[in-house]
C-alpha cells in the first residue's frame, strides 16, 4: 500500500511558557478557570499564536453503508444512512439541529452511501462505491479504495483549511457502522473483541454475542496485518477511512479537531497509528455511552469534556464542545489582565495540592 | 423573623408522558441524546410546555464584603470585590468574558459592598450595608438585614421574569465569602466544618486550618438556630442571601435555574430548606475543585453537568452550561421526527440495560 507523507508539526516550548505566563496574568485566581485553561493551551498551541482565534467552524458528517450489515449487525434499516443524509442536509437529526445552534457550517460527505443524491451545496460527493463488502466475506475495501477513501479525508479539509477554517468537527452516519469500529479498535488497541463491542443503536444482548461472533471470525478469516491501512482496508469503512485521513489533515495543517463517539474515535485510532502527534490536536469531546468508547480513550489517555450518556454520534458530542472551545480561547485571548482590569495582581498566590485537612 | 410566602409550583405528571413520547419521535435511537433529554425534560416541565424556549438568558453576579476578613480567612485583599464589580460592569473579568461569548445579559448586583459605586446601566443597587460584620465577634447581619438581602434577591429576580427572562444564572464576587458559605454548609448538611472549608482563592493549607477553627468558634458562639435564616444572619453574607432569596423567586414564577459554584449553591442550601421544590428548577452546571461543593452536591442528589476543576466563582461555570442547555431545549422544540425527517422510525428499538457480555 502506498504511504504518503505522514508529517506532524509539533509544538514550542516557549510559547507554552508565554501562555502559561499570559494566563496567570488574568484578573481571577492563578490556574481557577480550570480546564478552560488547559484548553486555551492547546489551542494556542495548535496555532503556535498567544492569541488563538477560531475560525469558520465547519462540522464533516462522513456517511457510508455497510456489507457487513448483511450479518445481522445493526437493528436499523440500511435505508436509515441516505434518508439521515437527506435529513441533515434539511438542517434536521441531531447534527443538523445542534450545528445550527452552535454555529458550525454542517457538511455531510458522500463517503460511500448506496444511494444516488442529486447535487446539494451541502453534500461533498467522495463516494468511493456504493458501500462497503461483507467483510466476513472478503475485505471491506480493496487496498485501493481505502486509500481513496483516505486521500478524499484528507483533500476536502484541505480545501476547508484553504478557505479559511481552523477548527473541523468529525461526525459520521452509517447503519453497521459500530461493527467496523469495534473490529479496529480490538486490532489497534489489542483487546478482546468483546471488550469492544455494544449495544450501537440498540441491538439486543443476543445481538451483540452475534456481532462479536462475526467479527471474531473475520479477524480470524483475514488476518491482521502490521499495516494499520490494510487493516483499515479489511475491516473498515469508507467513512472510518475518510475521517481517519481528514483528521490526519487537519493536524498537518495545524487546525483544532473535535473528536466526537465511538466511529470517529474509530477513524483518529487509525490516524493516530500513522503519528501520535496528531493527537495533540485532538479535543475528546465526550465520553458515549457505547461500552468501547472509553477503552479507546484510555488507550489514547484522552481526557473527554463531557461525560452525557450520548449514544448517537453523527458529530452530537462534538457540536456540544464546541462552546466550551470558543470560551476557552477567549480567556486566552479577549479576558482582562489584572492590569487592563485594575484589579490587585494576586498572581503570587499560588493553589497548593490538595493535602489532608486535620482540624482541631 | 419574619416567614414570607414560600409556595412553588409542581410538575404535571401527564406531561411528563407526552415530553417523553415527543423525544422518543424524534429522528434517532430512543434515548441517544442522553443527558440533553433530561435537561430538555426538565426545562419543558419547569415551563409546562412541549415546545419550551429559552428568553432574555440573564446572568446574576451578587457581589459583597465580609466582616470575617478580619480573620485572615481569604490570601487576597478587600478591595479586590469593589474592583472586580467594576471590572465585570466593563465586561471584564471571567464572567464579563462569558457571559457576552454565550449572549448572556450580565447584570452586577451590589448587595453590600464596601465601596460607593457611580450609577451603572447594568449595576443594580441592592446594598444593605457595606459589608457583613465580623461573625467571630457579633451576627453576620442583624435577622432585618438578612430578610432585606433575602428579599432584595426577591425583587430583583421578579423584575427579570416580567421583563420576559425565563432563564437565570447566579454567580458571586465578594472575598472571604467561602468562609460563610462553608459556615452554613455544616449547619445545614449537618457535616463537620473541615469537611466544608477549601482553600478558595488559593489559601494555604495554615490558613484552611485557621479557616475551620474561625468558623467552629463562630458556631460555638452563637449557636445554631432552628431558623435557616436566623442561621444565614448568623454565619452568611449579604451576596449569599441575595441568591437564596433570587433562587427562590426564580423557583415560584417558573425561571430555569443556572447554578453555579460553592458560593451560589450555599445559597441555594438556604432556599431548599424553606421549600426542597426549588431544587427541581436548578441545573446544576459543574462541580468546582473546591473539596466542599461535591458534598453539598451530594446532600442535594444534584449531578452536575460539568467537572471543569473551576475554582473561579463569578457564575461561570453557569455561564458555560447555557449554550448545553440551549441545545437541550432545541432538541425537544425544533429537532425533527421520525415523519418530519422521512425517517423509518425505530423508536420500537429500545435500549436494553448493559449486560455482562460473554463471548465465545
Amino acid at each position: 500500500m502506498h504511504q504518503t507523507d505522514f508529517e506532524i508539526p509539533g509544538f514550542s516550548d516557549d510559547l507554552r511558557e508565554a501562555i502559561q505566563h499570559k494566563l496567570d496574568n488574568k484578573a481571577k485566581p492563578v490556574g481557577s478557570l480550570g480546564r478552560l485553561e488547559f484548553l486555551a493551551k492547546q489551542v494556542a498551541l495548535i496555532q503556535n499564536s498567544l492569541t488563538p482565534q477560531l475560525n469558520n467552524p465547519v462540522m464533516l458528517t462522513v456517511a457510508a453503508d455497510h456489507g457487513i450489515t448483511a450479518e445481522g449487525v445493526s437493528p436499523c434499516p440500511v435505508e436509515i444512512t441516505w434518508q439521515q443524509v437527506h435529513n441533515f442536509l434539511s438542517g434536521g437529526g441531531g447534527i443538523g439541529l445542534l450545528s445550527r445552534v452552535y454555529g458550525m457550517d454542517l457538511h455531510v460527505v458522500d463517503a460511500g452511501v448506496n444511494y444516488d443524491f442529486q447535487a446539494h451545496p451541502k453534500l461533498i460527493d467522495a463516494k468511493v462505491a456504493k458501500g462497503s463488502r461483507n467483510f466476513l466475506q472478503e475485505p471491506a475495501m480493496s487496498d485501493e479504495e481505502c486509500m481513496q477513501a483516505f486521500n478524499n479525508g484528507r483533500s476536502i479539509v484541505a480545501s476547508f483549511h484553504e478557505k479559511g477554517s481552523n477548527i473541523i468537527g468529525f461526525g459520521e452516519m452509517g447503519i453497521g457502522n459500530t461493527t467496523p469500529a469495534s473490529a479496529l479498535m480490538s486490532i489497534i488497541c489489542k483487546l478482546p473483541v468483546s471488550d469492544c463491542v455494544g449495544p450501537g443503536a440498540g441491538l439486543d444482548n443476543e445481538g451483540v454475542l452475534n456481532k462479536c461472533r462475526v467479527i471474531e471470525q473475520a479477524i480470524e478469516k483475514h488476518g491482521i496485518s502490521s499495516s494499520v491501512l490494510q487493516n483499515l482496508a479489511r475491516f473498515g469503512g469508507f467513512e472510518i477511512a475518510t475521517i481517519a485521513g481528514g483528521m490526519f489533515e487537519a493536524a498537518t495543517r495545524r487546525m483544532v479537531i473535535l473528536v466526537d463517539g465511538f466511529i470517529t474515535t474509530a477513524g483518529l485510532l487509525v490516524a493516530q497509528e500513522l503519528n501520535r502527534k496528531v493527537l495533540d490536536y485532538c479535543v475528546f469531546a465526550h465520553v458515549s455511552d457505547e461500552q468501547g468508547h472509553q477503552k479507546m480513550l484510555a488507550y489514547m489517555q484522552a481526557n473527554p469534556l463531557l461525560s452525557f450518556g450520548l449514544r448517537l454520534g453523527e458529530g452530537t458530542g462534538a457540536a456540544l464542545a464546541y462552546p466550551m472551545i470558543k470560551g476557552a480561547v477567549a480567556v486566552l485571548s479577549e479576558m482582562t489582565s489584572f492590569e487592563e482590569a485594575q484589579v490587585i495582581n494576586t498572581s503570587h498566590i499560588r493553589f497548593e495540592e490538595k493535602g489532608e485537612l486535620q482540624s482541631s
